[in-house]
């Protein structure tokens, strides 16, 4: 692979402002930058989630934080599901590529639950973040479902 | 270990407000949280690089919002650094901790150049850019010099 490749600017918000910039330059690139964004929002999803069941102390001024960040990190994933980064260290399913279309209107699904987790833990309301985190996990998990190969 | 670790809250920006919700369940837990999160950086930061050397054209809108983006990664690895987690898959050198402050001071060193670029990126003056970029690079290198180990 001589060329580095370009990343596909089609989620909405950050990335589809680095049509340019957003490459990268081995598939194992590509594949390392998605899992670490991921596994972010899965520890700040999981941090919420503490507080939303009781675990920790709810706190909502931490809830709005990491609801904010994760506002940020989940916009980063999706434009690293470039051709050619379904082999090698993923679970990603081959399905990704085959039906693109669906994997993204499914991570936008995602990220419009987090945009509503997001408004919600900035209100401060107990019983509308834990509906809101709900949904999100629900989002998360009808993905991982489909398109993530089981460990 | 039976209790989460509670991650100290010791930089400045986002994770102090998280002092009850950042726990790590395991050591590796918080090894993989700093090392995505610095995985992201060194993506994010080379996008700039590549802009700001000329290989890809250069867009102020692009480094922008790298920088920006940026801003908010380098405030996440560094409350990861908790005891007990200079063992394991991990190129952290044991001075982190015997030397807790310095590294603390370094990494705000590195996360004020980060904000000199993203103001900088927000004008969008090129040599300003480029200058506030090697400034990024180089506080990344002082610190992995003295406290990374080599590969």
């Amino acid at each position: 692979m001589k060329k580095p490749m370009l990343a596909a600017a089609m989620v909405a918000g950050f990335m589809t402002a680095l049509p340019a910039a957003a490459q990268f330059a081995k598939p194992e690139d590509a594949i390392k930058y998605r899992q670490s964004a991921m596994s972010l929002q899965n520890t700040h999803l999981g941090w919420i989630g503490a507080m939303v069941n009781g675990r920790v102390p709810f706190d909502a001024k931490a809830i709005a934080d990491n609801a904010e960040l994760l506002a940020v990190l989940t916009k980063l994933p999706f434009a690293a599901f470039v051709d050619g980064t379904d082999k090698g260290t993923t679970r990603a399913k081959p399905e990704i590529w085959a039906e693109k279309d669906k994997f993204m209107a499914a991570a936008t699904k995602m990220q419009d639950e987090v945009g509503k987790l997001n408004a919600a833990a900035k209100g401060g309301n107990a019983d509308q973040i834990k509906s809101a985190y709900g949904a999100v996990g629900q989002a998360c998990k009808a993905c991982h479902d489909n398109y993530q190969k089981p460990l």
